[in-house]
């Protein structure tokens, strides 16, 4: 089957008034709104690396572009737009059906659409996603803004993709497997949260990019995380490397003032979200349990083993 | 080593006015120039399929970008930046130097920024960059606006690349390996050019991309083909075979008003171009040598074999 087959078959979807041409040329093409910027990240699913070979096409679909939108969520960016570079052994047409499917399914609460992309033949399966999203100008959340006395808040919870990994059949391989961009709680503290990231590559390794950006240090209280029930029967120094150093989360982890944190809980987002910690002057990151210090030993996700 | 690593060691390059923000945080971000629509695609390299296995690391870097560039070309938009999603076997640093070398050697002449990444550990290597441009409101080349009577049009040479494919170690391999964006070209079609396409599957597939948009056909003069005089000591069939249906050519194949190609003739582009041919009415794509019918049998490039 050639490319242009595949692309018409499972890719190609209706015209919309926010694209001004979609795909089927050599390049799309996107009115920006006005008083807006761009914000574009991009992010790469390989497969048995970021999933598990056994992971269903449609969950493969979606999780390819919830990564993605997770990244503009981390942004505070309003999600417009992906590109899809997806390299396949060979043609499937049952699972290309299942995941385009699936794609689409993660798009549509959004109103993404997919505008443009490459298909090509590869020995291994690998899905490159580009998301494209518009913040008001200026209003960009970096990584950079901590400041000392700064709440540190996480969404939903941590660890249960990591203890889903290796518990595959645990209800908790939903969250594996269908992480949720959390696009609507990072667009809600443009102007409120001092900074934020998404969380992939597990919370402390994570946490530490904004305290390296923000030149600031962080306790976190290891009885605030956001645990789900299931982990809370293991033993601490297991709870804690799942929740701190798994990956896969696809939570945001943002700084906050007191007073900003009071104007966000006023707006009563859908998405909950937990205090874990604080900003500090100094540089470490450190952790607390029932206030008494605890020393940790964590690695995060290591994208070259 | 760490992800992080191999983008400040290869790939972080210095803040530039016309990115808001670049490489290290979850998105980038970047201000669209006013009265200006978007214009943005994504192509894949993968080892073995898209480049030998023997190209050097500095070629398929140069490659990745210029790929990407010429889709951008296509549509007559001036490039702005890139977003690269590489997949490496391992971390091999002589490798890394040169790849990222022969990127940022791509990038230079179009002042093109690299402004976000993913990099990922893969068995197979892949590398898929996102392009990003910019065009005048409306100004945009598409496939679809070739008219009867229009000069269908061809840059630089056409076969070159295939023929390479199939004497490596040939001179016309620099143009297999370094294939030239024709950005100028391409922006000095606006308002010129009714229709376009880069030419990357072979220029007769291509072409066909073009009439089947446009609804119109063409007659192709196989004596006014661009052919290296490498290949012209060839058979005819031959010589046809890698200039219609070779890949890799990354030239621009255009459809031109006569009154227009006198005018694009004035502005005296550096990138040499050739009339080959004619748009009609008729839908099909017919062949002539020396005002003589030629009844051919091409394929153009399959993506999944």
């Amino acid at each position: 089957m050639a490319e242009f087959s595949i692309i018409d078959r499972y890719f190609k979807t209706a015209a919309s008034a926010q694209v001004d041409l979609g795909i089927g040329d050599d390049s799309a093409i996107v009115s920006p709104p006005v008083g807006q910027q761009l914000v574009i990240c991009t992010d790469t699913l390989i497969a048995g690396r970021h999933f598990p070979l056994s992971t269903s096409a449609h969950a493969i679909g979606w999780k390819s572009v919830a990564v993605n939108l997770s990244d503009l969520a981390a942004m505070g960016a309003t999600p417009h737009s992906i590109l899809l570079a997806l390299s396949l052994p060979q043609v499937d047409e049952v699972w290309l059906q299942d995941f385009s499917q699936g794609l689409f399914d993660c798009c549509a609460p959004y109103n993404v659409h997919l505008i443009g992309g490459d298909t090509t033949q590869s020995p291994h399966l690998t899905i490159s996603v580009t998301a494209l999203g518009w913040i008001p100008t200026g209003q960009g959340i970096t990584r950079s803004g901590a400041q000392v006395g700064d709440y540190v808040v996480v969404s939903g919870q941590v660890g249960d993709a990591a203890f889903a990994l290796q518990h595959l059949g645990h209800p908790l391989q939903q969250r594996l497997d269908y992480p949720s961009p959390r696009c609507e709680l990072g667009q809600s503290l443009r102007g409120l949260a001092s900074s934020m990231i998404d969380v992939s590559d597990g919370l402390a390794q994570d946490l530490g990019h904004i305290l390296k950006a923000s030149h600031v240090g962080a306790t976190l209280w290891l009885d605030q995380l956001p645990i789900d029930p299931a982990l809370q029967v293991l033993p601490h120094a297991k709870q804690w490397q799942y929740a701190l150093a798994g990956g896969d989360d696809y939570e945001l982890c943002f700084t906050i003032s007191k007073d900003n944190y009071q104007r966000l809980c006023q707006l009563n987002p859908v998405t909950p979200f937990t205090i874990i910690g604080c900003i500090q002057a100094d540089l470490s990151l450190k952790f607390e349990y029932q206030g008494e210090p605890q020393f940790l030993q964590l690695s995060g996700y290591q994208h070259f083993a």
